[in-house]
């Protein structure tokens, strides 16, 4: 008799071409022109093989980001990079495990053609794609898809709604044994092994079938990311990964137990969606060497384009009017409650070590609002650890502060740490990403329905 | 003092999954599953570079085609494949300089996403993309984009149009040296190589700018298929390779200048518009040899279905009153002008032999509707050497009757002969598709009103 294997958790590498931080382009060991540069996403996607990594992934914007010129041109986060898909379909040939995941928005695309790829990549890569379903969170997207203005919140989250309704149908549009593809009897498919989808619903029309067989994972592995109540319903649904942004212990905890009461409320498993809050590790061997790297890549930071995330942050404070030299401001006007959240950190942040504006804005501006934590391998994997054990995630998804060489920290120093915890895998458990993850293979919805007939 | 380098010719494959016979899949050698098989599309990618193909093409519908069931599901063609992007991008890794050009409809299309995919393709292979600009021919796709019907023949063209002009204008986004990635300075582009479209027009409104930096080959390279008088205009404006399906030399050589004088019309010379006739080659060492292959095909195809590609190039006769055994009928109702020359080819062909309607069926339901020419690996580099020099193409799109054998045999056979003859490279030229077809790299139409800014 032999134990019930231990949880383990999932790890996913976010892979923002050149890093996290905003200034890992400057870094020496930075591939500048990673957005155009196959070999070394590559790299990234067989290093993260290499550790084990369950997933790769891509967030995407189908827009140049919108900013002042003098930030905008010293950055190289979302102006301009590989299309995900291709990308993706790409590095599939190139690697053999690992999980290939692309955001695909769900405001400006058509469902066909979102159903139609991710089929196509699960089918390139036999059985590793997902899918990050999202509502396009630029408003300068619309101007590039004929409309005035982006759709608001609630719209934004009905459609998406309809979308993944509509991509799941398709997926179905063929038995997973419909292309007998007999030589002999001259019969490629059978029949009734094709479903016409027909869908007329709110906001799209659709009628099928689907142009690609089922693929390998059945659908697609459905990921999705932020926090909005109204998105919540729909990962209730839907989602079999979720993305989460927590900065503490107890918001982790709060946000994985509401998610997956959600989930519980329609009656599915706990553990059928793995929540991977994002983490930004800055490993070194001593403290003192991890907060070199961290003072290293403040060094980078143009004051200009950290003043322009800080605002963005903040849900678009304008600080032109402030001194950057003089003490973080008390008095910023009041934006949104998730802004207002970010803003209590800041001043809590300003005030416990005394800082201005502009120390605020160059710590701030490299963690983009993410969970950067710095430390040795041991540190890191405790609080990996506590998290995991205390119920506040099934997993992470690393957001590397550069690359390659925020990525090889990870990899050589705390992952090993993990497996000798045996928190993480030394091998995979499957060839599809549904296999490494723990997830089940759904069921086609026609099947049930299928009565054999003469053909 | 050398001579002028000797005029070549331009060839593409076709990859139609199994290849062009209606009947491929069945073939013993065949790959009937290649829609999904990846290693046969990289097997064939890679078969036709160590060939020196200029290309290899995919063409597209975003539907399931509509038939008969009883037809439909004895075929393997335009049901459920790869979707062509996914793919390319995946064969871009496999190979180093064959050309990857997919078809892409402007109906049912977004031109952002289609500028911002091929753009994708063209960085991931290093500049050996092309965009096949098409309308879509199929009614059965509106359906699964939201509309009840199919956009009318003349508002398809016009769409095209604008579609186009929008695609390369947003390709024209950034300047070639737009992204200098200084770290020194922390620049990271240059402002004033940023280019927004602003795009307003009847279809359309695309604000860009796009969110791919200018590619190798500065644009795709645009590829054209069809002939109607509309699409000549657009083609005449934009396409660099045309594909066309002419039966004869004389049909060849009358599309061949109508076509150049249209370029010429819009101040193009001949040479920047390369077109390349279908050839579908059935090769055999002997005559008897082509011969059997062809009759191999034929034993293998179900009246069934080619009783339903004849009706389909015949622009939708109804066969069922028919009887398939008797001598074909000379009573068929008129359809189009286009199906009218191939009824008119048929009559002549079942005269000619004295046919029954099943032989005339499984006759042309294998060429499906292209030049398929049978003979030697001589008799077949006379007739491309007759067309090519005889002014009436610049090359051939060869559609080979099934994969992996008909391209092999084209390949072992065809191409050296050509090569003995001067008339095929025995290297390729350059690294760009751009570049081996002999076309020049765009330049950006920004870059004439650029006067530099201090930034």
């Amino acid at each position: 008799m032999t134990d019930a294997p231990k949880r383990q958790m999932k790890l996913g590498v976010f892979a923002n071409p050149t890093g996290n931080h905003v200034a890992s382009w400057r870094h020496p060991d930075a591939q500048a022109d990673a957005g155009v540069n196959f070999a070394h996403y590559a790299e990234i996607a067989q290093s993260a093989e290499r550790a084990k990594f369950d997933m790769i992934f891509l967030s995407d914007n189908i827009c140049v980001r919108e900013a002042k010129m003098e930030a905008l041109s010293r950055s190289a986060q979302y102006v301009a990079n590989f299309e995900p898909l291709t990308l993706l379909s790409a590095l599939s040939v190139v690697t053999s495990r690992i999980g290939l995941v692309a955001t695909a928005s769900t405001s400006y695309n058509e469902p066909y053609h979102v159903a139609r790829k991710f089929a196509s990549l699960d089918h390139l890569s036999q059985g590793r794609a997902g899918w990050n379903l999202v509502t396009s969170a630029l408003g300068a997207e619309a101007p590039n898809f004929g409309r005035e203005t982006h759709f608001d919140h609630r719209e934004r989250y009905l459609r998406a709604h309809e979308f993944a309704t509509i991509v799941t149908g398709l997926w179905d549009s063929w038995d997973d044994d419909a292309f007998v593809r007999d030589k002999e009897s001259g019969r490629f498919f059978t029949p009734d092994a094709l479903h016409t989808l027909n869908h007329k619903g709110e906001f799209f029309s659709v009628k099928g079938p689907l142009n690609v067989a089922r693929t390998p994972q059945g659908w697609p592995v459905i990921v999705q990311a932020g926090g909005s109540e109204d998105m919540m319903a729909v990962a209730a649904e839907f989602a079999e990964v979720i993305f989460c942004a927590p900065l503490t212990f107890e918001a982790a905890r709060t946000f994985y137990d509401k998610i997956k009461g959600h989930a519980a409320s329609r009656s599915r498993s706990a553990d059928t969606m793995k929540i991977l809050p994002g983490l930004a590790p800055i490993v070194g061997r001593t403290d003192a060497e991890a907060a070199e790297k961290v003072r290293h890549l403040e060094s980078l930071t143009h004051p200009v384009v950290a003043l322009e995330i800080l605002s963005t942050i903040l849900g678009g404070i304008d600080f032109s009017g402030y001194d950057i030299d003089a003490p973080f401001p008390d008095d910023l006007p009041a934006t949104t409650n998730a802004s207002q959240y970010v803003y209590a950190s800041a001043q809590e942040l300003a005030r416990s070590e005394n800082l201005t504006l502009r120390e605020v804005a160059l710590r701030m501006a490299g963690a983009r609002g993410k969970n950067v934590v710095t430390g040795t391998p041991k540190q890191i994997a405790d609080m990996m650890e506590e998290w995991f054990e205390g119920g506040a995630a099934d997993g992470f998804n690393i957001l590397p502060s550069h690359f390659p060489g925020g990525l090889n920290d990870f990899v050589e120093m705390v992952v090993p740490e993990l497996q000798r915890r045996g928190l993480f895998r030394t091998e995979y458990e499957g060839t599809t990403l549904r296999e490494n993850l723990g997830l089940a293979r759904p069921g086609n919805r026609y099947v049930e329905q299928l009565t054999p007939i003469a053909v």
